[in-house]
């Protein structure tokens, strides 16, 4: 297939890495202003991984122009503008998959109906959700994700086009669930984080059996399938997220507690906003969505929130 | 409460400690041959915790004729052995709490099974399961636990005789999902040690969102709530059992593969053969506890039976 991938970032190009060596011809787009493309233009490489020379390097938008299918990987409260700059280009019969997390912040809006807004009928949406660390790709470590669209024929297409012994895809079968519960996960990764900046690492077995508790009641509200809480979107990258040095997320948590840089602020800080927001939509308690958004955004002593997170009144677990 | 707690290793001794924290009168029992016995009546330490001297230490069984509520913490296999024998002593309006986790092999019996058939029915059991760390709470670090039992009123009793700052409890209402998950999740710890071994940490995503699916199904297939498995019981011990340095269990698997001494065989080697007796009395799919299982047991290839496990046919995740 002819692929473009919008985006180079850690995941971007790796994704760009990735679908090269399955066998595709592949071009990285990446903005003028990105110095992420300037230093893969310059050196091909981003410190972390080498693109081969088969990788086409691009700041010029038209590349989606002559793909098949064209993968996103970006922030996602920037996906709008992304997706209102290619509605000026009519696309027809693309397959955009959205290879990133998030909700959008006001609306409440998944990532694929954001996309779907501005495409004409004929191009489809999928998503590329999962656990996975880009550090343990490159080094030949395996792990399973997920591909869901509500076009069964375009799942299909690219479960097929994608798999390689590296990454084993599995059928999603609900949208709604896989995309609130694959953003949802970056927040409970900061809570981990912040669990972790006071000694209470031990915590995270009940934040865990909590967290994906809250965010399948959630998507259960919203039409889902609570089930999807504890599949490969959410609970299958706890592993990534929860307990990764790698995980920027819990690294952002960790690091906002203690007061240190962390660099650029993580895609939970966002998507925390988005899900307090649907939690009174839908009206479905959040209590650690809550939690992390008091602390990010209202000052609220960190300690106490949590440690009132975890001493709660004695009740039913379920 | 005047409370006998039977085992000292490394939980039941952690027990006593606690429940005497707590402010109960503390009876800790250890059989005549234990070692473990011996060295607290010498030394009243383990190395790991010291107890105090407001702790009787005794390897006289009589002693739980004085207590309101017996603890047992033994090894799962060795139940219906102490039963028989507690059965002689005619005890009455007891509250026994299993502090324990496992299934009895050959019959598939819940531990509150096994202690029920050997006791008057004026007489209750409980079960208390859940996340934690010997180590950790010793160091003042809290955690969140279950209580469950068949009676209301014991399980209200015992919650609010055993709540301190440094155990959160929380209401089991689900015995039969509360005692196989909490038995599982020592399987799921093994197989967590297998991937460790093989530097294939960061399978264990996936190993926790299609562990707990399997675990789900079993339960629901026996009766329970599926969702028991995604609570503190099995998934909420996750961070503990699959993660923790601590953990026995993911320890005994890493060194099973690795070749190494790994002192006594851990819970889980003797739980997976139950759950794979239940997995073909209820008909239910239990992919990786039989693949933990044709390893321990039957010399299945653990690489080729791990990679089997990860890279199945590409299919529906649910």
């Amino acid at each position: 297939m002819n692929i473009t991938v919008i985006g180079c970032g850690r995941w971007g190009s790796f994704i760009a890495w990735y679908l090269d060596r399955t066998g595709h011809t592949v071009t990285l787009y990446g903005r003028k202003s990105s110095s992420h493309i300037q230093q893969f233009i310059e050196t091909r490489s981003n410190g972390l991984l080498t693109l081969p020379e088969s990788i086409q390097l691009t700041s010029d938008l038209d590349a989606v122009d002559k793909a098949d299918v064209i993968v996103i990987s970006i922030a996602a409260q920037s996906l709008d503008s992304l997706m209102t700059q290619l509605q000026t280009m009519k696309l027809q019969n693309k397959i955009f998959v959205l290879c990133m997390k998030g909700i959008e912040i006001g609306t409440g809006r998944r990532l694929s109906q954001i996309a779907s807004a501005h495409l004409d009928v004929s191009n489809k949406v999928a998503v590329w959700i999962g656990p996975g660390h880009v550090q343990e790709f490159y080094n030949g470590i395996p792990n399973c994700m997920v591909i869901d669209s509500e076009d069964e024929q375009v799942k299909k297409q690219l479960l097929e086009a994608f798999s390689s012994d590296l990454i084993r895809f599995y059928y999603g079968q609900d949208m709604i669930g896989n995309e609130i519960g694959a953003a949802a996960k970056n927040v409970i990764g900061i809570a981990a984080g912040m669990l972790d900046s006071f000694g209470l690492t031990t915590l995270k077995g009940a934040l865990m059996s909590r967290g994906t508790r809250e965010i399948a009641r959630l998507i259960a509200a919203m039409g889902g399938n609570e089930l999807s809480a504890y599949g490969l979107c959410h609970l299958g990258d706890y592993e990534a997220t929860v307990f990764s040095k790698f995980s920027h997320n819990r690294q952002f948590g960790e690091s906002f507690i203690k007061g240190e840089d962390y660099g650029q602020l993580a895609e939970g800080y966002y998507t925390v906003k988005a899900l307090v927001e649907l939690s009174e939509r839908y009206q479905v308690e959040l209590p650690i969505s809550k939690a992390v958004y008091g602390i990010l955004y209202e000052h609220a002593d960190p300690r106490m929130t949590l440690h009132q997170l975890f001493t709660r009144s004695l009740k039913n677990e379920f």
